[in-house]
C-alpha cells in the first residue's frame, strides 16, 4: 500500500509518496507557503496530483494523506487554528483538500507527526509506548500510546516543552519561566555557549567560530567539547542535565517503554546519548526499583515530515 | 450489576459492596495486614464471602473484584512488586484470589484506582481524559485516558510527584531534589509551615496548636489563612504557587479536560481550589489559546478506596 506525506514548513510544502515500510519512493515541493491559505492548498494538491500521475497511481492506489503543520491545531476538525509563521488562522486544510481527493486525509501537528513516524518507521519501530523530545529552535515533543499518537484535549497536548524545570528560571517564549524549552533547545545551547564564551575568552570555542560569537552553533561547541575544552565541556555537561532530568520526568510521569531525542544535536548520535544515558543510569530511570527506559535517536532525517505525516494514515 | 472494591491500606484492608452508581452498600474490613500475604488474602477472600453471604448474593451476581494496594506492582500480571509498608514481596494477589473466586480480578496501585474512581463515579463523571494529584504523605497520581487508566510501562508509570519541579531543591524521598512531591504532599506543607514559625514567634498558628509545633496540621495553617495571619498566609501563597506550577506542567504535558486534586488539603474545597483556579487563570492555563482545564475536588472520600477498585471493574 502506499501513502501521500504532507510536511507543511515555514518555506515550503514537501510532499512526497511512501510505501510500506516508511520509504519515500517520490519527492515533490509546493514553494508558495507564504501565499493565501487556499492558493497554498491548491498548490499541494497539484502536486499530490503530480505525486499520482508520475508514479502511474490514481487515488484509490493510496491509503490516504497525512498532513503535518506547525501551530495549534484542532484535529478531528482537521484545522489549522493558528500558524504564526505560516499567517494562517482557521484553516481547514482537511476538508479542503477532501474536495479534490476522495481517500482518508488526517492532520496532526509536526512534533506529534515526527514522533509517530519514529515509532511506525523510524528507530523506535516495534516500541509501543514513546516520548519524543524535538529539540530545536523552540522543544517540541510527541507521545505515543500504545502505537496511537496521544494528543490531549482539544489536540492542545503535549507540549513538553512547557514543563518548568527551574522555577524562576530563564524567561520561556511560553510567558512561564524554567520551562525544559528555556534549558534545552537549540537556542538555549547556543545562548548558554555564548555567555560562557563571553566570560572565558581563551575558549577554543572562539577560534572555532573564527573569533565572531555569533557563528557558534551545536557542531562548534561539540567539537570544542571533544578536544577537551574546559569552558565546552561546561556548557555540555549543563545541557546533559538539564535534559537529563527533564527526560526523567518523563520516564516517571510516563513510564515509556523509550524516548527519543531528535532535532540537530541528535546528529552527535553515541557520543550524546551516552552522557544522557550514564546519568539517567545513575538515577535509576527516576527511581529505585524503575524499569530502564531506553534512549533513541531520531532515525528519519530530512524525510521526517513526510514520513511520518504518512505514519498518520498507516498508524491506526 | 455488583463490584466488589477492595482497598488495602498500610492498616488494614477495606472491601465493599458497590453498585452501578458507585454506591457502597455493605462495608467489612480485614485487619490482618501485617501478617503473611497468604494469610491476609485468606482474610480477604473470608471477607468477600461475608459480603456476598450478608447481602444473599453469589459470585454469579458480581461484575468482578477490583483491588487497589500500596507500592510498586505488575498489573497485568495482578503481583504486588514490592510494599515496604506491608512487606511484601512479589505477591501474586490476584492468582491467589482466583484460585477462591470465579470471576474477573484486576489489580492496580492505590493512586491510580482513585483516579479512575473519580471518573466513574465521582468528581469527573462524564470526563474522558483526566489527571488526578493525591496531596498526602508522598504525592500520588493517576492519568486516565480516554475513560481508560494508563499505567505506562509494566504499569511503573504515572510517578506525578516525583517532576522535578525546582531543580537542584528540596531533597526527594526517592532520591532526586527539587519534586514536585517534596513541595506539595502534605508533609512538604507542614515542614514549610513550622520552619515559617520558627521565623515568626507571633503567627497565629502558635496559638492555634496551643503552643507545640509538632501539632500544626493543614487545617490549622487554613485557619490562620482564613483569618488573615501573614505568615500563614505566605505559606500557602508559596503552597499554591508550587502546586500550581505543577498542576499547569501537567496541563501542558497532558491537555486533560479536569484535573482532580485529592488528599487532606481537598477538604478545604473551593476556599482553596479557588486561588489554584485563579493562578492557572493568570498563567493562560499553561500557554496563549490553550484549553481552559477543569480544576476539580475528590468527592469519593473515605470509600474511595473501595469504590476506586470497584471502578477497576466498571470501567472497561
Amino acid at each position: 500500500m502506499y501513502y501521500i506525506g504532507v510536511d507543511i514548513g515555514g518555506m515550503s510544502v514537501k510532499i512526497g509518496l511512501v510505501n510500506d515500510e516508511g520509504e519515500v519512493l517520490f519527492k515533490t515541493r509546493a514553494t508558495t507557503v507564504k501565499d493565501n491559505p487556499e492558493k497554498v492548498i491548491n498548490d499541494i494538491g497539484d502536486c499530490i496530483d503530480e505525486t499520482l500521475t508520475k508514479n502511474n497511481l490514481t487515488i484509490k492506489d493510496i491509503a490516504g494523506i497525512g498532513i503535518g503543520s506547525p501551530g495549534l491545531m484542532t484535529t478531528k476538525l482537521g484545522r489549522v487554528d493558528c500558524a504564526y509563521n505560516l499567517g494562517w488562522v482557521n484553516v481547514y486544510v482537511v476538508d479542503m483538500l477532501k474536495k479534490r481527493f476522495d481517500t482518508e486525509i488526517k492532520l496532526s501537528n509536526d512534533a506529534n507527526v515526527a514522533a509517530l513516524g519514529e515509532v511506525i518507521f523510524g528507530a523506535a519501530k516495534g516500541y509501543d509506548d514513546v516520548v519524543m523530545l524535538t529539540l530545536g529552535t523552540g522543544v517540541g515533543g510527541g507521545v505515543i500510546i500504545d502505537r496511537k499518537l496521544y494528543e490531549g484535549y482539544d489536540s492542545k497536548g503535549t507540549e513538553l516543552g512547557h514543563m518548568t524545570l527551574i522555577f524562576g528560571g530563564e524567561q520561556c517564549s511560553c510567558g512561564r519561566s524554567g520551562c525544559l524549552e528555556a534549558y534545552v533547545s537549540a537556542t538555549a545551547l547556543m545562548r548558554d555557549a555564548k555567555r560562557a564564551m563571553l566570560k572565558d575568552k581563551t575558549s577554543l570555542m572562539w577560534e572555532l567560530c573564527g573569533g565572531d560569537i555569533e557563528k557558534v552553533d551545536g557542531v562548534i561547541i561539540f567539537d570544542a567539547h571533544k578536544k577537551g575544552d574546559k569552558t565546552a565541556i561546561k556548557v555540555i555537561d549543563d545541557y546533559v542535565t538539564y535534559l537529563s532530568e527533564g527526560m526523567l520526568n518523563f520516564m516517571n510521569i510516563f513510564r515509556p517503554q523509550a524516548m527519543i531525542i531528535g532535532g540537530g544535536v541528535s546528529a552527535q548520535g553515541d557520543y550524546f546519548t551516552d552522557m544522557i544515558k550514564k546519568y539517567c543510569l545513575e538515577k535509576e530511570y527516576g527511581f529505585h526499583n524503575a524499569p530502564k527506559v531506553d534512549i533513541l535517536t531520531a532515525k528519519l532525517g530530512n524525510d521526517a515530515g513526510i514520513v511520518g505525516a504518512a505514519a498518520l494514515i498507516k498508524a491506526k
